[in-house]
């Protein structure tokens, strides 16, 4: 028997997870946070983002990758319209973004002139909790004619997200959701989570959200330049 | 060089395709017609099922298949509590029903005591569009809360089914939601496709609905008995 050590490989990084690291660190790199922002179709992720651009114009310098499963560019058009620089990525029909993607995005944005990046996942509530793009935070955009039992649901996105957005709360007096309820779910599978109640029909709780990202900058990136 | 002919096979079907093709005899054989309900999350597929049993009791008699990506019988309790046959299936995190698994909760069904079998998909704009699930028809429910774009954006899902459902009428008021560019969308895709503009809320438009569903299944199936 051989004395020697059996070399023991701590952790299996998957062929994505690999690429989600290098991404991570390219954007380290060029000191630009980042964060991919999930949610069911129709949440509301685009006018989030447009709210976000202008809660944050003069002082971030934001850039925006567009996922989407056919060659539309209705989102990226509203994001090069607010003054943005925009990456459609066309996924062919897949459910989600990947690493692979999210690196072909950033290779069509100036990263060296950007403060925060932030990635417009798929719409879909299942697949893309099992990717890793490398981002900073993932973000879930939730919307209160979603209805409130979709953490129960949806078990393994809500499970999964750093933070958690609650979108069109201007509906909520049209709508029987039950916010106990769902926040309850939303506990019990991600205990502690921070949450952002906003409407992007009216602004409410935009601003709060903007102080709170550019903390997560600074926290992540450090004030740099 | 030989002069036999080479055997040309017509078709290939996929395995999904083939045990999707055994279901539809099954259910033909036993007289039962079946509908495919896909949309995004909290588009109100259950509460539209709900409104359906409610519309077609003393009609038809009911059955249905619940998909859901995670053990919860939040839907199926529901059905249930309404008087009708339910099963749930659990995809284990995977983001659409397949044929096996319809095949599977079939087996769960008293299939010779049922005139209908409605299929509750995950909920997802995405995936459901790539499987075959056996039915007799591919039924989508939009809702007006997630945006009058969901049609460009989802091509996929909207070329691929037999029958649009509007839910959510009632929030139309509350709601920057263009009809025209919606319905511009879907017709681009999907030509001549009938729609059902319903409030699940209200129940609006339900009748007309179940009015059609029982004709297509007088179609598909025969008055039968």
């Amino acid at each position: 028997m051989s004395k020697e050590r059996v070399p023991v490989v701590e952790q299996i990084f998957s062929a994505n997870d690999q690429i989600a690291m290098l991404n991570r660190q390219r954007l380290n790199a060029a000191g630009v946070f980042s964060i991919n922002l999930m949610a069911s179709p129709g949440a509301g992720k685009t006018s989030f983002i447009l709210r976000t651009i202008e809660g944050l114009k003069n002082i971030l310098r934001l850039g925006v990758v567009e996922g989407d499963t056919a060659p539309v560019t209705i989102d990226s058009d509203l994001i090069l319209a607010a003054g943005m620089p925009a990456v459609q990525i066309n996924t062919g029909g897949d459910c989600h973004l990947d690493a692979v993607m999210l690196k072909e995005g950033l290779n069509q944005l100036p990263l060296n002139d950007l403060d925060l990046v932030i990635v417009e996942n798929v719409g879909n509530l299942v697949c893309p909790a099992s990717f890793k793009l490398g981002t900073h935070l993932n973000v879930l955009v939730a919307s209160i004619p979603e209805g409130d039992d979709k953490p129960y649901k949806y078990p393994a996105m809500y499970r999964g997200v750093d933070v958690l957005v609650i979108n069109k709360m201007d509906l909520l007096p049209y709508i029987p959701f039950k916010m106990d309820y769902f926040l309850q779910g939303v506990q019990i599978l991600n205990p502690g989570v921070i949450s952002f109640p906003v409407s992007c029909a009216t602004g409410d709780g935009i601003s709060k959200w903007c102080h709170w990202l550019i903390a997560q900058r600074n926290h992540f990136i450090g004030h740099g330049d």
